[in-house]
Order: C-alpha cells, then structure tokens, then sequence
C-alpha cells in the first residue's frame, strides 16, 4: 500500500472541471437525433472520439501506440518493452443510442489519474498506460470486448461473427486505420484496473458512491431459429399455419421464464433482437431468428438457463410441427477477481473517507480479459435508476468525481503493490 | 350470356404455350437468389416487368395509357372516352420472397383472353381494356391495392402510410416514370373481371381447377406498440426489467389466439412483423412494435377479433408496467359480389365443361375496389397446397390453361352481358 498521504494528495488532485467537461465534449461525438449517443466501434464517431482523446493524452505527456487491433495505448514512459506497466482505461463505442459513461468515463478517469500524480509528484516507478479498447459492445459481432480479447490472444479475428447485414470487415476497418507507432508485442502488463459505471442498482439503491468489484459475470449468446412456411395471411386458416413468429414468441417468454428460476443465483436472460421473414403484414412469418444472452456469475446456473432454453426450442418446434436450431455464438466464463486486489482497493477507498460497497459485475468488461495475465481490479461509480445503454443513463457529478478519485488513488497502490 | 358456340371457341383458342412461356419470362424478372420473385412496387424490377407486359400488348394489338397513378390501360379501341369498357387484368408487383403467378397470371390471361376472342372473331361490341394495378401488395404501405383504390378514388396519395425506413415516396416514383400517353379520366368501366390464384386450400382439397368467387374478405391491419425502459442485459434483474419485446411476445400469441377463436366465422388474425428497439444482444428492449392483419368476410367477426387485441394490449402492458398503443392503419370492408355476375360465371364455366366451385376469398384483389362502381367478378385458380406469397406458390400448368380458358369466355360473357 502506498502512503495514505499519497493517495489522499492523489485524490485531491484530480480536477473535477476538467473531468467533467471532456465527459461533455466526447458526449457530443455521436449524439444521435432518436436520444443518448451512437458511437459504433470502427464508425467515423469512434474514431473521432478516438481523436479527441488522443489530443488529452498528449496533452498530458502520455505517448500513444497502437497494437495491430487498433487498441490505444499511452505510457508514462514512451515505449520501453522491457518493463511491464499497469494499465488503466476503458472504450470509447456505445451501443445505439447508449449512455455518455459507459466506457467514456474510464478512459477519461485513466487520463485525468496521470494528471493527478504528475500534479503532485505522485507517479508510481512502475510505467503507467492509459488503454482505450475496441469494440467492446457486441453490435458489429455477436461477442464484446473485442479488443482486449484479440490483445490477449483469447480470440482471433477468424473467430468474429459478424451481426446483420452487410458483414463488417474488422480486416479491412482496421487496414483502414493502420495508426503508428505500433506498441511492442511483447511488453507485459503487471496490473490493470477499470472504472466504470455499475449499470445496475445496486450502489444507488444503497446510497453507495463507491463499488469494488468482486467477480464479472460472463454471458452465453445464443441465437435460435425457427423455420416453418411462409403463407398469405387472410387465405390460410388459423389451423393450417407454421408460423415461425408465433414459435418464436413462445421461446421469448421461455428465455424469461428460464432466467427467473435462476435469479438466486444471479443467473439472467435476455431475448435482446428478434428477425422474422418476410416481415411482411400480409404473409404469415416462415422464419424467425432471436438473440439471447444468459448472464452469470455462477457457470452451472447458466449452463441450467441454456439447457432449458434449448429444451423449451425443441418443445415449441416439435408441437409447432416447425423445424428449430440452437446455436452457441459465444460462451464467457464468469471472473473472479483477485482478494488481495480486492483487499487493496477497499482500504484505499477507506483511506479516501468511504466505505466501498463489495459488488458482483452482472455486465462485462474489458478488465476481466486480462485476469489470468495480470492482477486485475475494478472500481464502479452508481448508476441512477440503474439505467446503461439507454439516454437516461446517469451519475451525479459528485459521484464520478469520487469515482475519479478513487481510482486515481487506487492506481497509484495497485502499481506500487 | 353469350352464345355457347362462341364461348366454347373462344376457350380453344387460348394458346396454352404462350401462356405459360409468358408466366415463365415475367418470373425471371426479380428472380430472387434467396427464392422466388421480388418484384416490389415502383422498384426497377416492377418497371422491367411493365415494360415487357407493355410489348405484349402492343403485340396484341392493344393500345397503351396511364392514369396518373401509373395504372396501366389498354384497350381494343384506342381511348374513346365517351364509351364504359370492360377490363380485366390484376398486377405485376410481389411481396419479397413471392410465388410466380400472384398477380402475374391475371394480367397474362387478360392479354391472351383478348387474343383468343381476336383469334375467332369474338370480340365483344363494348371494347374492352387490360389493366395492370400498381402496388396491389401492402408492402411499401400499410394497405396493399393502392393503384385501384388511387383510381376509384377510394383513397387519396395523402392517405398512405408507408412502412419502413426511409419512407417511400409515392409522388416522386409517380414523377420519375411520367408514362403518357395517358387514359382519359373520365372514361367509365361496366365490369370487370380478375383471374387470380386462390392463394388457398379450397379448391386443392376439392380437386376442382377453377373457382368463382362469391365474397371477398378484407383486412383490418393494426400496428401495436409496447414502451418500456432499455436496460443492461447483464445488470438488471428480472424482476426490476420493463420489457418491451416479452410483452410484444405475449401480444403476438393472443394475436393468434383471437384469430382461433373467429375460425368459425372464417376470420384470421396474423403477426406479419416485429421490431424491436436498440436490438442489440446485451440489451433489455425498451420499444417493440407488431403489425397485425386481421382478415375475414363477417365485419362483426373481424371487429372481435380487434377488440380482442386491444383488450390484450392493455392487460399485457398494464400487468408488465408498460405503456402500449393500438394504432388502426387501415380498416376494408369485406366485398360480397354480385350474385348476377358469380351465376353468369358459373354458367360460362359449365358450358366450357367443368363444375366451379363457388367460395369466398380470403385475400383481398383490385377487382374488389370496382365494385360500386362497376360489375364485378373473379375466378380463381387452385393453389397447390393453398401456398402463396413464397416460393413455392405452384398451380398445375393444365390448371392455369383451365383458368385462362374461363377467364377469357367468361370476360366475353360479362362484356357482351
């Protein structure tokens, strides 16, 4: 643990102003006319953002790089493969018409950290790296965190499935890109720690500013189709139908009955987009396609919700007369975070004048890919109403500052650890 | 009724293989790499298909005009206002994803039933005009039979809502295609006559090749909306979730239920399409959105069969915390036809050697927007497995031959009547 000095100096340090605003300016990258901010990985918005924020980095005397994945890193120390750093940062896309925070704030915090140990003589001897992941909401493929999944060679890029139409080509968005200087391959990461928001209610229900993070639960995808027979709607009797939208709805309200027999165990869900063809009002649906993500922290719950999903598919198609098809696109395994950063993080928060609320993530993120690689930590600031992904997501400014400051203080004692 | 001899000669003068090579060329135009034809209104594919149609016509000796809805005539006696017609004919545009004869068959056997009666001196003293409608199928719009309804002045282009993003625009398709020379507003029509495919099962099940229509149902289509609240997939429990797609589910199946509960009196009910918004997987959807086709020929039947959605829309929403809404796009009124002209019918078709079978139709048809107006009537040719609007739509080629025989002794049954 660092001097309680320090990180109370550290905390101190931060400038809630400057925080504050570039939350403001990188919400206007996006802003969608339909509410809240449209910043698809790889869009041109991203890559403003991206922009944006690169000028913050140099501003603050942060080198940037680059890894062949488009990830943006920026050290204290330029580029010195030999050392390995702690890394701090987030994302900078959105899902359509999400929040100003989710990711944002993170990689804002990372920044505004350096600053508040420069400010104060603070910085730690190990390097420090501000990260920004790619593409880490699942709207351009059927899996999140992209980037930091592809960073630690969990996933390749053969291994993406492109959601909708047309496909999106990562080779080509990234041989669009191809930013330098290239960060070295082989310099490691010793430690990693992320502030995000809750997206949940779990900290604004108990009146909490601060969260420690201590297990991330991981989801299922599944995608589930049905295919029964097209028909013109006013010439085929109620009887003689297949009619996969039908069959598909049933499987809706079976996703949902399957994660509330599983709500003990903090299992959920999800029937997140559905697709019918034709799609058209006058012809009964012959296909539909659903996405569902299951989400957890314990593997054998999820693994209950699937089977039952996969059960009640197979039930609706058989007394359907349809013909149905499960598919796993991704399976994430739940992270637990390491006690002693856990410890670690709870006594800086302590040291800073608040008891942190321990926490379970029911959403992803870029910081549990590096669990397994590095000492990982994870920091939540509340969220209102529990609302993310939507226009109304929000913190009050109060509570972002203390989250700012608590992870600037948090960094400086997981690097010095 | 016209003279048994001539109405027998004038069926023996249908030429079977230009029929059914006609049928053929027009399916090639939008063939579909993903099955069957889609030819959708005012798209390049329709125009192509309206340009051929135009030759054929030509061929026939028939003279081409248009009205202002780009509705296209063509009658044995160039355009001499002053003298009603009788027409026949039906349209060349498809849903996504259609069969080859809907529509296509109708506007084919109009021309040849011209060439038949030309062939054998037949034609009738009242000159007699094929028309193709434009945008009979609701896909552009809410309701389908736009051209028909355009012309009787049923409906006015201020009216159409179209479906879809970004929304159609009927006045500038009309403007690019500026077609002349154009039909004399003011010419009347005494009757019309369709040939159609049943889109059905009767006549399949009856083994019969033709039938006349004695009613034609209509559709009252609505549009049903769910709001809730969009929320993190992962973070949000189910009890605490607002969500729109499982109550559109809960909809789409009490859709269904009140379409069983009218089969009775011959009404269905069909969810053709859903949408749901972000759609994204790691997202609860916050908005969701059906659109409903109830179809029959008992008003009384169809109105409780809307009431009955209605009702469930607001126990749904009301029970899951939503908002929802119920918006009517647009509201038929089933058509009975004149008996006169199903006995006139009925009788051209027993003297051409078969028995008809006389049955209701469960889709709509332009021929239907002329009644009121004019005398109208319709045969139909059976659907093999009643399938329709996909690619397996099939009629046994001597069966289409039968039809077009009674439509083209039947036309000169109504026109000299």
């Amino acid at each position: 643990m660092s001097h309680p000095e320090a990180l109370l100096a550290v905390g101190t340090a931060v400038n809630s102003d400057r925080v504050l605003e570039r939350i403001d300016e990188l919400a206007l990258i996006g802003a969608d006319p339909a509410g809240g901010t449209t910043r698809i990985a790889f869009s041109a918005e991203e890559r403003l953002a991206l922009d944006l924020v690169t000028g913050w980095l140099e501003q603050a005397d942060l080198a940037p790089a680059y890894d062949e994945y488009g990830n943006l890193f920026a050290s204290t120390d330029g580029n010195t493969p030999e050392v390995a750093t702690s890394v701090s940062g987030s994302h900078l896309d959105t899902v359509p018409n999400g929040g100003r925070l989710d990711g944002a704030l993170g990689v804002v915090a990372a920044i505004e950290a350096v600053e508040a140990m420069r400010a104060v003589a603070a910085l730690p001897e190990r390097p420090l790296e501000v990260v920004v992941w790619r593409c880490e909401e699942p709207v351009r493929f059927s899996q999140g965190k992209v980037g930091s999944l592809l960073f630690t060679n969990q996933l390749t890029v053969d291994d993406l499935a492109p959601i909708g139409e047309p496909r999106f080509d990562i080779r080509a968005a990234l041989a669009g890109e191809a930013r330098t200087p290239r960060r070295d391959v082989s310099r490691s990461i010793a430690s990693c720690l992320e502030l995000h928001i809750e997206q949940g209610r779990r900290l604004d229900m108990a009146g909490c500013p601060i969260g420690v993070v201590t297990a991330i639960a991981a989801p299922i995808r599944l995608r589930v189709s049905f295919e029964g027979r097209a028909d013109h709607s006013g010439a085929t009797p109620m009887d003689d139908r297949l009619d996969a939208l039908c069959a598909a709805a049933e499987l809706i309200l079976a996703v949902e009955d399957a994660g509330r027999r599983e709500s003990e165990a903090e299992s959920v869900a999800t029937s997140g987009d559905l697709t019918c063809r034709p799609g058209t009002i006058n012809v009964v649906p012959g296909e539909a396609e659903v996405l569902v993500d299951v989400r957890g922290i314990d593997l054998e719950s999820m693994d209950r919700v699937v089977a039952n999903i996969r059960a009640s598919a197979e039930r609706i198609a058989s007394r359907r007369r349809l013909s149905s098809k499960v598919t796993v696109l991704s399976r994430g395994i739940p992270t637990v975070l390491d006690n002693s950063v856990v410890n670690t993080l709870r006594e800086v928060v302590r040291t800073l004048g608040c008891e942190p609320l321990l926490l379970p993530s029911g959403a992803g993120h870029d910081a549990q890919c590096l669990a397994g690689f590095a000492d990982v930590g994870m920091i939540f600031a509340p969220s209102v109403d529990g609302l993310s992904h939507c226009p109304e997501e929000f913190t009050h400014p109060e509570d972002i500052i203390a989250a700012v400051r608590a992870l600037s203080a948090g960094w400086l004692a997981l690097a010095s650890a």
